[in-house]
């Protein structure tokens, strides 16, 4: 069997964010229509190496794909000179079992959670939102805010504030269009890109928030959101992460990428503990709304909540699109096993 | 970072059964030091395409090794014209999380079976054992031959049984001598391989017997036996699967490649289920015995049945043999990815 071998870079040359987000979009319709499976996540803890490793699988029906992902994290590594995260997926045909590729998985896993946080933005915010925030300047932030443009290019200012490193968040907003421009191939002439160093300050100008930190404290107040602001929060994936106030979530329209792991390990897993909101307070996912099962933003005033905390199933599709176009453009080397 | 790729070819032209032999021992006997962690399974059932997949996946502490396997049967593809079965596995340093070799995972798979089968055979076969029996003559027979006859270099005659195909039992029985020199480097000049039609007539003359069929109705009766043969079952490995009959467990020494996993799917499950043993009848672990943590044969006439259900622990050493000797001679290629 031959399989094609994907490494970074050539993933990052071939696979494309519009793509990406119809993509995500499909399976995030997929799984509210029954035709997906997450299959159960092996995990475990290398105690004394400090690290980490996942294996995340499932199999997406309507694409007839399925597959692996498996994510090792070794903090200490960097005391060694060596990369201290690596991910490799493997990805199949459903219809006869063979592989199609095996590739670096960290830059796909990037492009569907940056598509994922742009949809909710998209389907859930005011349709005349002009100010989004980015509250997190890390390796996840431009992809947000590229899919996010990509969607809703009638965005003026980017508001992008980081809750560690001022000096970040300049960085990133002052590249930020050169960044589009190169890696996204998107023109943002008519959006400025600001850096902010006061979580207030930006919060009380936005329409739409998307968290993307690591944070295990809520960063953002209720007091200072605005009528009718869109929270997309992709920072929390693991027991007591938070990034926003539980109190946020009272009286907000709440919607989850996968309703049983958010409960688990998602932003809203607090406020349900805190007895903030109930289980039955949850809409349903972001599938079921992008199938018209459930309804979405009604009015301007409304605070709306994505809670993504990411699906292996959306990599297999993002991963689908890179395979097709590298296929077509000659990219990554075809292995026999 | 830089992955080893492996082919089959390359695999089988690398890894030696003397070097899996000894891997395979020293996992046994690190799963009994508590020294293995064994990942959960997750496996799945393509109900419309009547294929399956699984991934299994391991960490051998005290080799520092880690990773996982994923297995898809397709049984329909044979009518494509596509291979039924794949696997590929990939392997991990468990000290930094760095993936060390990415290979197809069918021919080390043959090769630690061949060990384990070969192992129990070793261990506890009587030492004056001059008869083998391999019941199945099928991909895994050769493995188990070449490796019993490297740890038991007495053994005078080899009776080949197929329950489906006596010409295959035949081509093998005549091939034999040529695939231990061409594939295994195994000088067998003083050993004859007989084809035999009838199971009772081979097990009537047999010290000790390997069973490898993906039988669901015994096929050794107990009336058969010499008294002190060796049995090391390794076909049952799924529910309903059975090769030997249920009374040969009844006073006979009985030892599991993983206790659980053999009580749940092994030669085991169906005399626990019947009653014709308790769980308590169950001596150990094959690690146990390796350790001296608990005793083997102790006379000629004991019946001993070592019952092995496959671990992807023991892959993992495997491999480990493999990508080192490969690296030696430069074979496979190094990916960037």
């Amino acid at each position: 069997m031959s399989v094609l071998i994907l490494k970074r870079e050539e993933i990052k040359k071939v696979i494309d964010m519009r793509e990406v987000i119809e993509e995500v979009r499909k399976v995030y319709k997929l799984k509210s229509q029954g035709k997906t499976v997450i299959w159960p996540l092996v995990n475990y803890e290398f105690e004394e190496e400090h690290a980490a490793m996942d294996i995340r699988s499932g199999y997406v029906k309507g694409e007839q794909l399925h597959g692996l992902k498996m994510l090792n994290n070794f903090p200490e590594n960097r005391e060694k000179g060596l990369a201290p995260f690596n991910g490799i997926m493997m990805v199949y045909d459903s219809n006869t079992g063979v592989p199609i590729g095996i590739m670096d998985a960290s830059y796909i896993t990037c492009m569907r959670t940056g598509a994922a946080g742009a949809i909710g933005v998209d389907s859930l915010a005011r349709k005349d939102a002009e100010t989004l925030m980015l509250l997190g300047a890390g390796k996840q932030a431009p992809f947000q805010i590229a899919a996010t443009l990509l969607l809703r290019p009638n965005i003026k200012e980017v508001y992008i504030v980081d809750p560690l490193s001022f000096e970040q968040a300049e960085t990133l907003a002052s590249n930020m269009r050169k960044i589009l421009q190169e890696d996204f191939d998107i023109q943002a002439d008519q959006t400025v890109f600001l850096a902010e160093r006061s979580i207030e300050k930006a919060v009380r100008c936005s329409d739409a928030i998307i968290t993307v930190t690591p944070s295990r404290n809520p960063l953002i107040k209720k007091e200072w959101i605005r009528p009718g602001t869109h929270f997309s929060c992709l920072g929390s994936d693991m027991e007591t992460k938070q990034e926003i106030e539980s109190a946020i979530f009272a009286g907000a329209k709440i919607y989850a990428d996968d309703k049983e792991q958010c409960i688990r390990v998602g932003e809203m897993e607090l406020p349900l503990l805190e007895g903030v909101i109930r289980e039955a307070d949850i809409l349903g996912e972001i599938g079921d709304l992008l199938c018209g099962k459930i309804s979405g933003r009604e009015n301007s005033d409304e605070t709306t909540i994505f809670d993504a905390t990411g699906l292996y199933i959306l990599d297999l599709a993002a991963a689908k699109a890179a395979i097709a176009k590298a296929k077509k453009v000659h990219m990554g080397i075809e292995v026999e096993m």
